[in-house]
């Protein structure tokens, strides 16, 4: 298994073309991260282009976080040109419990097989039926209580599943990854989550799903902790952590990454 | 009456489940807001989960600064889940003297009888048909040409009017209180009026909407006017604007609150 | 010819009022630009509402970064009322060749006669239908490369084409401008070319658009120089840019453009 580092240099040699289908609020803040750490990204989100651009983008992300008509058939359309094709793609299911309409439109993405699905603990449990503790979009449950989740959601799609929190826990239903990098004002700043999805897109682009997840992770985290030393609040956290996706070197990530198996 | 630091205190020890149905501009910094107050904001503003959403959320916010047929039929949809249930709600007519159309929208939202309408001074004298000077969604007219019109509202509504300027004034109908924090830097940051409306939704939660209201327009007040203190220029007073909400405790709150009836 | 800090000026006197109908990424941003620079900002662009404000507005920006048949018709409907009105208008268009549906779209503007396009280099070659190396919404191509693209996308139109990066160049088709100002940290901040062409439209009331243009360019450039004068990364320099709007005087503008025939 390549080291952090390797990932996050290889998409900064590549500069790959990233398809984003997110939500009105994540729509900069995702643009910028995937910016910072050396993607190229494109929010195509309407039915009439989203399959077309499909056959021209490295990979894509999918969030369901302000689903509506349009931007909800621009995903299955997408995800399904990424299947033809095989290339990777992610599912962000931002507050799947909240809704029936948003369990629907997840649970036929993930009939799709997304390469990963990333999510709080709530999140995961609601996708394999689980009793949930969300409030609206954020967690009420430990990372902990959706391991065993996770593992299942990741054997029923035979693909990889992370759930992220104070300790994010990676599977590929066989093996499972902790990251422990982090810091607590992540959650203080909106939409931290799906950009973090978005990354983690960027760094599946040719490159072993597991792995790849788990150095994005990590990477991200990373960020975090440079941003939160010194920030005096969410405001200037946010500021100084798009600061340290650009800074931070593939050395800097393979010196600070806190993996274990 | 309670001091206003008491209404920050409780929103923090039960950071209320927040539906926000607002415009494309302030969908980031009225979640970043709700978040650094210590609020749990959700925007669920399509039509097929606005009003299953209403049926959990502690509070609502409607912004119609960039509505659509999906949107304003979310807006009608969750208003009418909130009134059903008892549960408070926000309007923030935002341009609504700009066209026919949103002039009717705003017609259908104020029948709805929202806990609190805010808006500047020329919306809330469009809201009663008076003669407005607006330039766009930027006030043409002072606070004080529109107490009048923010009486008049209030009586017909039956509930509380805020019309934000240099000074704030709300009103019952009855009774009137005046908030003098602030700074100028704030009308030169787009959106800080739409996430205010956010924000006074997550104030309202199970407390008397015009003491919460006027605890809300102080603390975002001082916010500003801490956020103001070194501020380069609108860039750096939105990051230091975002810390400020985070670290203001009930006690500086109650210390710098310029609350006079 | 005046000096780029007269148009600025003038700006600054007048704050127009600005229609803007862009992406989701750039609505916050694009306002926050025209907030800082002096104008005021509505971005309406929904089709029940596009035409009538557009009466109102002194002028109009279009942008196709994330169209949708709401959106796109809103665009048409007020392109044509400024155009009845005599009123100036800027299309950008954003990732052009992505997509038939894009192109389609962006030669029904085209054929309006934009009182000015900005794009950068892949962007214009692609609007006069030559071979272009875009990767998604990013140029591959030198502006230099595209000079004669410009040149005759101009004489189409009979209007101003501004082509950006790390040297501008702008004409009319048959005089031709350099703007040298700017800095290699503003493709790093998403939508800052979108913000850039909601700026241009602001400078171009009532004033002659090839000068305006180059003068809105110089400004902007002026101020990345700023920010980027100790960032620490794409985060800063965004808070810092914003800032330097705000901060930079007609003189300032005066003694810092870099600007050559």
């Amino acid at each position: 298994m390549e080291q952090p580092g390797y990932y996050l240099a290889t998409l900064r040699a590549n500069a790959p073309l990233m398809q984003n289908i997110t939500n009105k609020v994540a729509q900069n803040i995702a643009a910028n991260v995937q910016l910072a750490a050396g993607a190229s990204p494109a929010m195509v989100d309407n039915r009439a282009e989203s399959a077309p651009f499909a056959q021209l983008a490295d990979a894509l992300s999918i969030n369901i976080g302000t689903p509506d008509p349009e931007t909800a058939g621009a995903m299955m359309d997408a995800a399904q040109v990424m299947n033809d094709r095989g290339c990777p793609w992610v599912l962000d299911p931002v507050g799947v419990g909240i809704t029936g309409y948003r369990r629907d439109l997840a649970a036929r993405l993930v009939a799709l097989r997304p390469t990963v699905i990333r999510g709080n603990a709530s999140e995961i449990l609601t996708l394999v039926g689980a009793e949930a503790a969300a409030s609206g979009v954020d967690s009420g449950d430990t990372v902990e209580a959706a391991e065993g989740a996770a593992r299942e959601l990741a054997l029923r799609t035979g693909k990889v599943v992370a759930v992220t929190g104070p300790v994010d826990h990676v599977t590929d239903g066989t093996r499972a990854i902790l990251v422990e990098n982090g810091h607590p004002l992540m959650p203080k700043v909106t939409a931290l989550g799906c950009a973090l999805s978005a990354l983690v897109a960027a760094f599946l682009v040719r490159q072993p799903p597991l792995e790849a997840t788990v150095a994005a992770l990590a990477y991200y985290g990373l960020a975090g902790e440079r941003a939160g030393a010194g920030a005096a609040g969410p405001g200037s956290f946010q500021v100084r952590f798009l600061d340290a996706l650009h800074a931070i070197t593939p050395e800097d990530l393979n010196a600070g990454a806190k993996v274990r198996a």
